[in-house]
């Protein structure tokens, strides 16, 4: 998908709203635990019922790893169909891959082409020769850890390296990399204060914002600063709308608590 | 498994030699794409013609990923092959995983318990609760990406933070995180000078180096700055003993290039 089918589609949902796939069998209504494939079964049912309020899902890969082979053939089964059903939705591996060269290759097929998600997130430590390989892909983007939402986020990020933050040195040198025009950045919501000096640096590119709701994030300050031209903000929540319920209607009650996003995301679009 | 063992694995077999298992089919003897699961067979004979020169195999995710699930199949099967058949052997999941507290958990458990590797590689960017979670298990190691081996290296890893190359900064601050001790750390080959003072912060931690050979990395140089009092050095080479040969005779020609390794170490260890 390119960008701008992408702004597209937030135009015309008025959402930015980006769902996280992360789906833990403990956490799941148990009804759901008989089925073949209880975690395709969640997916469907949220899909189904949040695809009109949201622009994007991201499963993280994490979640289905940790069920070995099943996990995969769920999280195959996921892209499938929502490529099938809903291809208007921008799909996110959320992978946080990254290695040399002809390495980072292997994961950019496998993310790509084999399970054809639009995008895919990577870590940075490893440099351009780690990051360009995803680059290289046409209408795909590679949205790259620049300053995350955890504790952690300081003992490295916010270092100063050469007189700016190293999450700066990362978006700053990544600019030059070949194909650049693919990148987006994962910006923690945690952090608000940070965006405007973000768009000082990247003032057009897409941000993937997780953090909002479960982890403290505030939309409205979010918004505020970081904003662009063309919207430029995906705005991830996982838990707090996946789980909203464990009951029978779980689905419908995730719908309810991401109509209350997308409404103050249409008010923010106004 | 524990250090100790690793060790005196090492003292008994003159060898502290890890094999990379990065399979790609488009390189592996065309005779063996006839077999049911090519990936597994080509492991299966490799491992069956090196086990006693190597202490070590470290199949890097990407190669199996990239083969969807076939290829976590073939992964599947060639851990659990190793276990069965070699338990002295140190099984290392390539995979440079590394996410928000509870989501490293679901990586540490699909490596550590699922598929039952001795090890991981984990990388650092998003600091301490990004990594403690893998550091949690007892007798697994977490081996972190410190300095690489790749070009790209040179982009944030050599770079000064607060008057510290970046991977410096990331050996001292992971010494502080609990359990820290279950920690090894990723050293480039290509830069056998750095060691010097990579020992000066962690004299005693293990280092897994890859560049050994087919990125140009050189055993003495290596060893000379490198070794520790408990050897605290696995080599790795992949393409250069995997690929020795696309005839039938595969695996003889790998465990000859082996062999010329485990000769240079046995002299080295004296």
């Amino acid at each position: 998908m390119t960008t701008q089918e992408l702004v597209a589609q937030i135009k015309k949902k008025k959402s930015f709203l980006c769902i996280g796939l992360d789906v833990d069998l403990n956490k799941i209504p148990t009804h759901l635990l008989k089925e073949e494939d209880p975690i395709f079964a969640f997916n469907k049912a949220i899909i189904d019922a949040t695809h009109h309020l949201c622009v994007s899902y991201k499963p993280n890969t994490a979640f289905y790893e940790a069920y070995g082979i099943k996990g995969w053939q769920s999280l195959e089964k996921t892209i499938n169909y929502l490529n099938k059903n809903y291809p208007e939705i921008y799909t996110i591996a959320d992978a946080k891959r990254g290695d040399i060269g002809n390495t980072s290759t292997m994961y950019a097929k496998a993310f790509f082409e084999d399970l054809a998600f639009d995008s895919v997130t990577v870590a940075p430590y490893m440099g351009k020769d780690s990051v360009e390989p995803f680059l290289a892909f046409d209408n795909k983007h590679t949205i790259m850890l620049a300053l995350t939402s955890n504790e952690g986020a300081f003992d490295f990020q916010t270092k100063t390296v050469e007189g700016k933050e190293l999450y700066k040195q990362v978006l700053e040198t990544s600019k030059s990399w070949k194909n650049s025009k693919n990148l987006m950045y994962v910006v923690g919501a945690t952090k608000a204060e940070y965006f405007t000096e973000i768009r000082k640096i990247v003032p057009n590119s897409f941000l993937l914002v997780p953090g909002v709701g479960a982890q403290g994030g505030n939309l409205q300050d979010v918004c505020k600063y970081g904003l662009s031209k063309n919207v430029g903000l995906l705005i991830n929540s996982s838990r707090g709308i996946i789980y909203a319920s464990k009951e029978a209607n779980f689905a419908e009650e995730a719908a309810k608590k991401a109509l209350e996003l997308q409404v103050q995301m249409a008010e923010i679009l106004n």
